[in-house]
């Protein structure tokens, strides 16, 4: 499947936690930069995500947003 | 301000694509690795972003989705 | 690519609509069922999403509200 | 309440379950389509919501993507 | 209809303005207190939304992030 | 750090309920007029969040709906 979602980047899950029905899950994509995703456990199941896999950050350009220091 | 997202990468604007109402701004956060946020023009003008400055990007866990090929 | 989030329907594209930097794409899922995307222009042009074409509705689990009359 | 999102969708609950603090909520929309919803338990309760109730899917138009095989 | 969505405000509309698809309308929700919402222009059209007039500002929790100084 | 975000609101935390991985936390941002935020455990303890302590709700404007009765 190709997707809208502008926002599709590479990485190598760091960990996978999860909770009563919501799981975190941190994806390396660069050296030391890691993006934590919240997500369901059943969809944690059905991909079989765990630590040392491969995945993909999906992000929709919609929901992010930029700060300035 | 600290905020609760989760994700907060640091990087570099590398266009800023103004439209009626809401504005595209891509945003290199690793060498070949590009977020493309879309923000009001409000917001563009607020925070003076511009192509070359430096800029976070900043999403919350749950708008995150992970892949797998 | 396998995706996590949740609700991946099929259906046909009925009509794409697209604005200055935002395009609205609303597809049929069922009979009479229509469901509408706001989606940048830009990922319109890159899947060569055009009325008539199949697609996938994609929907996070925790963008979905529940309603009761 | 008449509400500005553009995806409000009549169906029926297949399932509820709660978690610690997130619910997951399935409602079928059409013959074997499902939409799953994350919400807070206390929505659930507020709602009464349970398995073979009516109930509205509602989802923000920007909160959708679109997928191509 | 009544909404899981935990947030649901009360306010006065003070502005509608609308882009080529998609319209920012901003709501006074308490002296002072403003919400800007960014919607689709079908949608400020169905419901005859207008600069003086009643409406309520409706949010998902999992969209509210929290900042400290 | 300043935010493009659209909807920064002062406010004062009512309650923080930690879940397994989800935490809710009710802001009162004008008198009688809470807001829920669902976020991860996590951000409250990084952010050191509690009731009675000073807190900004942060909202993008694509994630805000209106509805009018």
């Amino acid at each position: 499947m190709k997707l809208s979602a502008r926002n599709q980047i590479k990485g190598k899950i760091l960990e996978v936690k999860k909770g009563a029905t919501t799981a975190h899950v941190r994806v390396e994509i660069a050296p030391g930069q890691v993006i934590t995703a919240s997500i369901t456990n059943e969809a944690v199941d059905e991909l079989g995500l765990k630590s040392g896999s491969a995945a993909i950050v999906v992000i929709k350009a919609s929901d992010v947003m930029i700060g300035v220091e």
